[in-house]
């Protein structure tokens, strides 16, 4: 089911200006048993990307009022939220406030394989760099061509690709988070300032090892430091937890803390 | 008009990758007289655009024979031809080939004021700064946040902003190209190898140029280099070539070179 604007259909105007520029924000929100999970925590983000666009704001009760209505009866699903700046004339100002564009749109969970939550994932590391842009770093914009090339550097022989900045710094994964178990029990996991997205799930995982009296250090890391970390694991809203079995020809145990982690996010708010 | 895949419609589908990821490429292609201007140049680009992407190439044959079609009978307009990876299925992979999708939209020309072309614009440096993306670089794809936001910074005061990358080298305006004069009458035009868009109008200046027997510089250029230019103008494919008369409190001379150009591109290939 997609709708646009609380419309059904499944069609976007050639001119909007998410087609014409990637001006837009979006979120992919997992359902279960017919509630939005974190909802407002995707809002939040959804929120600070439509501020540093300068994308007019929402009328945050319709959309909170459609999302209801979406995932009602929904026992387990997607929801995709994209927010655009609306349908434009030509041209790349966005001095003249539009409506945005809200589209809903509600898909199957995708269904991974079990082992790799069970018995971890493959990581290789990518070639592809993404570029600082602290402007664009943190929230999830519609410009997301550096995830397509990247993602275009492996296919179904690893599950996940690590993607770095120019400088060498560790950001991310394609489509997830990455934290490092280091060989002295800290956990870390990448400062995003200059580019990646601050994924949910993540900020989920900090919250919980904070209730685990666990800090999560948010530091720059380099290749080497997830070389030798003693475990890895890649987070985002649908996978949850994955953790690292084999990367850059070594291979990483799964620790209780992993499976600790793991449990606490089977029920999420 | 609009048309997506030879299809007379306003509307694309809101799973094409064009939206969700700004995975495609666009020109934008003037019309005189019935015939798109400097076509093969722009289909060029498209078609290196489109290799940089890994985007499955096109039926060439067809979509020229669409541009003829949609061209003809027009005196003056524009045509945006829009070419995304296709409609794709949940996720970045672009492992599955897909039927790309072209978008062709005739619109009328927009009427800019004579005074821009024949007593120059005002220019002003804009803050927002152009991330290094060699992988991005030279072709014009539909990740263009970073022009949205350049573009956000002035309104009617002035006709077109400066952007330099965050290493301080100045690339382009925000929807053109820049040229300078220099004191010592060489021309120079930035070098875009890190970000940045070549213009189809930037190569036909550099050409006319050589014509005339003048070297066109490609090369990194500084702030000071701008600003002590002995003339300076910015093109685009729809502006032609606009002479510059402020930039940063300076005022500039239009000299008889800038009026040999424009004379030159009256009529184009």
């Amino acid at each position: 089911m997609i709708q646009v604007n609380g419309v059904v259909t499944d069609n976007l105007p050639v001119t909007d200006r998410g087609l014409l520029y990637g001006d837009g924000v979006w979120e992919t929100i997992g359902i279960q048993q017919g509630k939005p999970q974190l909802l407002e925590w995707h809002l939040e983000r959804l929120q600070t990307g439509l501020a540093a666009l300068g994308i007019q704001s929402l009328d945050w009760d319709t959309l909170r009022e459609e999302i209801r209505a979406a995932c009602a009866g929904e026992e387990r699903a997607i929801l995709k939220l994209i927010v655009t700046r609306g349908v434009g004339q030509r041209g790349y100002s966005p001095h003249t406030l539009l409506p945005p564009t809200r589209i809903l749109q509600v898909t199957s969970w995708p269904e991974y394989p079990a082992a790799y939550t069970a018995t971890g994932i493959r990581l290789t590391l990518c070639e592809t760099r993404l570029a600082q842009q602290p402007r664009l770093a943190g929230f999830k914009h519609l410009n997301r061509l550096e995830q397509v090339l990247a993602r275009a550097e492996f296919g179904s022989e690893v599950q996940e690709g690590l993607v770095r900045d120019y400088h060498g710094n560790i950001i991310e994964g394609t489509m997830s988070n990455l934290f490092i178990i280091r060989a002295d029990g800290a956990v870390v996991t990448p400062e995003l300032s200059q580019c990646g997205i601050a994924g949910i799930m993540r900020r989920y995982i900090a919250q919980t090892l904070e209730k685990f009296s666990i800090e999560c250090h948010i530091q720059p890391l380099a290749l080497v430091d997830v070389e030798q970390a003693q475990a890895i694991f890649m987070t985002n809203s649908l996978i949850g937890v994955w953790p690292v079995c084999e990367f850059s020809d070594k291979s990483y145990n799964i620790p209780s803390l992993i499976r600790d982690l793991q449990a606490e996010i089977l029920v999420l708010p």
